[in-house]
């Protein structure tokens, strides 16, 4: 099966697997709770998971399941909690639990998803002992998201935000789930320490760089290709590594906080391109992808190693 | 020891350990989970905690403290999530984190505090069977937390809340994390499956009088003895139990719905008594101890189970 295949059967089984277990929502929180959890979206964290069980142990990952929704499930409070930080009125082209409902419906809808991540892990057939140590990764996973979400919206006050600054926020926010999501899936399959130690690098390396990937395409691909509003990072001044690369470069961004016309995000691209930006950019996800892929050499060969090779490279070849 | 004392010591030991996991906020994020963590409070979920571990297995508490923990940590959660669904400024004196700070951090302070809770357990001394299942009730638990929270907030647009949706609430909102407590501290003492239960419905039931005996506070206790504000939930039209009773006895309490003078608030108890609803509400509150302390009679007589049944009657005896 090639890795699109692989992805589509995959966010078609979690999809199934979710509405299983959430498919019959009972109260007003039960529909808030599902509204972004079934409105679409990749189910990435459970493929990482999948793929990490059965590069250890193939055929191990049908009991284990659970605990790979617990990551997508615990992903979708994540969003929730910060559409509502970030006062954003649409995700996935719908209206955001906040919006459709109010604050503290969304408050709470993200509470019960989180609890049913960790419901899902004690439901998981694998030894006790590695659902006790799932537990504790993804709540450690958990702290560190909310810190990153915490440097994020810290950044926006800021104009001096360094590389690494910047680097440690994404690992915090968008890789450590991706992280305990493949060190998670190697663990519940009987994986050893080693084996979690480096699926959870990989995880977090690729996951690092696909925020990176979202702010370049952000700035190059255009909205009806992306579905995202081209250079609006830029419109509001986010302290992105492209911003960070760019000041640090001498290059005055200020001037294109305001709405762009086209050909405006295109001087935009040469003037960054032309300062090597994009491409030092670019260099370091493509660093943050062989750190992953170097990780794998743990694993003895598999289709599923192979997969797991060619979704790092996709993490940071797509353009939406 | 006495129960008062017993409640001394074992808050001070509870709010010690919590001090050895968390005493060095290395972030404001931290600081912020922190802020009403070590604000005080009663440690009341510990305490029963520990003395349901202690009345099933003595001296088997030292080492799942963490779990005990967790209990208390999952209630800090709840309210600084809940003081931001209610716009409430102060709790016990202090202002709210979502006060201190602001609305995102108080958010991500709870989701910190909600991990913490998660990562407690899987640090406690147990089997990690034990664990697992108090991952699943504790998780459970929450569920229901925020089922009766988003109840509790849908009954303020209502005025016809019957008594069984408030004991329903009341049970969501506050017995089932006494419930959990007192449950996973027999979990993780090694108690019977039958053990776990009653004194799950031990917490549950003597939780929800907790409540009751809130709502008796409001009305009856003087704000220079109870440290709250007399009869604020009359003020705001709260759908209490003491509200329901009244409505179904014919009385229109909706003129009290403004500044009250203490004579007053002594006119509406003195009408309130007369139609019997004082004591109506108490004899609720009653029932559901004589509840909890039947489901004691699975314990064999210990000095632990002598400081429960005190404990359920102090829960309906207390003016603050």
């Amino acid at each position: 099966m090639d890795l699109t295949t692989y992805l589509q059967v995959t966010a078609e089984e979690v999809t199934q697997l979710l509405h299983s277990y959430y498919g019959s929502p009972d109260t007003t929180l039960s529909e808030a709770a599902n509204h972004l959890l079934f409105s679409g979206g990749k189910r990435l964290r459970p493929v990482l998971f999948k793929l990490a069980a059965e590069a250890v142990s193939p055929g191990s990952s049908r009991g284990i399941m659970p605990a790979g929704l617990a990551l997508e499930v615990t992903h979708c409070f994540t969003l929730i909690h910060d559409d509502i930080m970030d006062k954003d009125q649409f995700r996935r082209g719908n209206p955001t639990v906040h919006t459709k409902w109010d604050e503290p419906t969304g408050i709470l809808a993200g509470d019960v998803l989180y609890a049913r991540a960790f419901e899902l892990i004690s439901h998981t057939e694998a030894p006790d002992s590695a659902k006790v140590n799932a537990v504790l990764m993804l709540s450690q996973a958990c702290v560190e998201i909310c810190e990153g979400q915490q440097e994020d919206m810290s950044f926006e006050k800021r104009n001096d935000v360094s590389r690494d600054e910047y680097l440690s926020m994404v690992q915090k926010k968008t890789g450590v789930l991706y992280g305990a999501a493949a060190g998670i899936g190697v663990l519940c399959a009987g994986g050893s320490a080693a084996e979690v130690a480096a699926l959870s690098t990989y995880g977090n390396s690729i996951g690092a760089a696909f925020q990176i990937q979202d702010d370049i395409i952000d700035l190059m691909i255009p909205s009806d290709k992306s579905g995202k509003d081209q250079a609006s990072d830029i419109r509001e001044g986010k302290q992105t590594l492209l911003a960070i690369y760019a000041r640090e470069r001498g290059l005055d961004l200020s001037s294109y906080r305001r709405s762009l016309k086209p050909s405006e995000i295109q001087d935009l691209i040469a003037l960054l391109s032309k300062h090597n930006v994009i491409a030092d950019v670019q260099q370091e996800a493509e660093d943050l992808i062989s750190t992953g892929i170097d990780s794998l050499s743990i694993l003895t060969d598999s289709h599923e190693k192979e997969l797991l090779i060619e979704l790092a490279h996709y993490f940071i070849r797509r353009s939406s």
